[in-house]
């Protein structure tokens, strides 16, 4: 870990700003781990269920306990109308990033978190509904006012996000894509959105105020919604050779290039091979010719010209796309994922918590006397 | 100012998260500047109007800047049908911070801020609209009902306040409080609503996202909120005698009185002359004889046995009180103030940005291997 020291108006990098026992990032110079457990590990061995359960509740469920929470889980889809009233008046063009922040914060006029003592009945509420209530939303608002039916038979939150989408259940190959996918945002560490979220909670808000507040955080372009303008770049192109050539043009001219390097991994992002796997077994089974190739030329000319590496979203893009997903949908599903990380973020602060208050270093006027409205230029 | 230091898991205090030109708090013992100028000089010597446009724009306007802005304001109050519509969903029982959360968010969808550029245009839309928003709400939910005008003919977001409370024209000296009270809340450096704002701000999110997450940490009770738990505990006590008593039990019993002290400010708070010399004129235009009285001499015992002193929230709650409204509507009138100063810091977050993105030290498991589920205790 870097050394903590003063860095004013850079952002706090390197600084410590608390404790977490929940994630490590880049600590062995590429790994990622959720309370021990290396990402790639989780991946392959377990699904979504069981890296919440990990997450918010510290250990790993047995095969009794997954079972309940998983009915727990699916006994909590429903949207109450008022909700639903809400999500049917707001237009298509939102983004819908703002229609999840709206709809989370909805929810807790509804249904208030009104101790802590609820905080977990809270998160396992919000991780049941949110796929339902983004999707309730998209088909509504660009399908013809279509109301889909929440309540599936989905058995997991990876598929009930894509049987709410397209209203049919889906393709075992989907579903174990989607687990790996939530699996592999579902935690980082003090990253700005969950930051957020514990900066909220350590004025002892309520769990829809921290969860809303990161919302807004991952909707920022710097942070969330890699995935989506990877995708925006390399639909474009028809071919290796053309993305190639493509690339090399934006290189020259130094455009922003996204869904390569990172913050804190220095040589590669962990979570990328996993994801890059699923995409060209995604593509194999779509018949796809284009995409995938077009993805792998893009990492390959990255690294031989830059050294940079794909991030977690690059391969995402891809995938999400042979799964018949809009690109706009992309960052709501890194909500329904990181919601977990979070929300144990949130209980984290919560068991120990001093209010965050940092100061500022004043760079603003002297002291000076109001002027009379008359007297002023 | 402290210096700088690590101090991991002691939420940033003393730690410098970068710089601003809008405010110093307690830099002269007890002093409060918003861009160099004394909070007790703008409170006897400007409107609330003069103050936003003070932080926002960088300087205190002349005679026609001033009419422009407010005229500008004044046309900007109308709530949008979908947003009336969602506050008609939000039950009466429900919390008054997460109606204004939701009814800011809600706004984001039907007008997103699409560029930095709109970021005036958008706040100046929520200065003119909050208050009409959380009124509209409380009349409808609280009222049988009723549905306000909330283009009414106020002059100042003061009036426009009080107005729409009680849909009727509120008297010149309320309008006078009001506004004092909205200029003491408009700014205070890094607290953790402002700072929640910056870290959201920090991923180059929109406005909607910044200030609805402000909303949601200045809904926490260590944050927001004195002010209302203050007149929770005063409105109990029918003389200053009784007060006595009681705070003096209340200090037997090590119970947490709220509205005095402050994390920063050493020997008084600033605000708390203004708002004290309001409460009591308003104290004698109402004929009131216990509640300033007993106000007084809560604030009496508390500096004679634990030399503490009032803060900007504790003769506040008798001031509003006197004025009519609603305990739980007083957070609510700290988001109306607090927003220009929430707005102006995410206007200078942008101008000179770094993502917040801080380190955590961990204290969790070392590395471990999944266990298969049928093994799993």
């Amino acid at each position: 870990m870097t050394e903590a020291k003063k860095l004013s108006g850079a952002g706090l990098r390197g600084q410590s700003a608390g404790e977490t026992a929940l994630c490590t990032v880049g600590q062995t110079g590429s790994g990622l781990t959720y309370r021990g457990y290396d990402v790639k590990d989780l991946s392959a061995n377990a699904t979504f269920e069981e890296v919440a359960y990990l997450l918010l509740k510290g250990k790993l469920p047995n095969q009794a306990e997954l079972d309940a929470y998983k009915t727990k889980l699916k006994g909590l889809r429903d949207l109450p109308q008022a909700l639903k009233d809400v999500l049917e008046r707001i237009p298509a063009d939102a983004h819908p990033m703002d229609v999840m922040r709206t709809g989370c914060s909805m929810l807790g006029n509804l249904e208030t978190e009104n101790s802590f003592d609820e905080q977990q009945e809270a998160t396992d509420r919000l991780l049941a509904v949110f796929p339902g209530l983004i999707n309730y939303w998209y088909n509504f608002s660009h399908n013809n006012g279509k109301r889909i039916n929440e309540n599936t038979d989905a058995d997991t939150i990876a598929e009930q996000f894509l049987w709410t989408l397209h209203d049919k259940k889906p393709s075992d190959l989907h579903v174990q894509v989607m687990q790996a996918s939530l699996i592999l945002y579902a935690e980082h560490e003090f990253n700005a959105s969950t930051f957020t979220a514990r900066v909220c909670a350590s004025t002892l808000s309520d769990l829809h105020s921290c969860i809303t507040g990161a919302i807004g955080s991952l909707r920022g372009p710097l942070h969330g919604g890699a995935n989506e303008a990877a995708m925006d770049m390399i639909e474009n192109w028809k071919s290796p050779e053309e993305a190639e050539k493509e690339i090399m043009g934006m290189l020259e001219r130094k455009d922003k290039i996204m869904g390569f390097g990172h913050a804190i991994y220095r040589t590669s992002d962990p979570r990328n091979a996993i994801i890059k796997e699923w995409s060209e077994k995604l593509s194999k089974d779509v018949g796809d010719t284009v995409l995938y190739p077009v993805s792998a030329k893009v990492e390959e000319v990255m690294w031989r010209e830059k050294k940079l590496f794909c991030n977690a979203d690059f391969f995402h893009a891809s995938a999400y796309h042979f799964m018949g997903i809009p690109t706009k949908l992309f960052t709501p599903i890194f909500v329904c994922s990181r919601l977990t990380g979070w929300a144990a973020h949130v209980f984290e602060q919560r068991a120990n918590n001093r209010i965050i208050r940092p100061s500022a270093d004043y760079t603003g006027p002297e002291p000076r006397e109001v002027t009379p409205i008359s007297e002023r230029d």
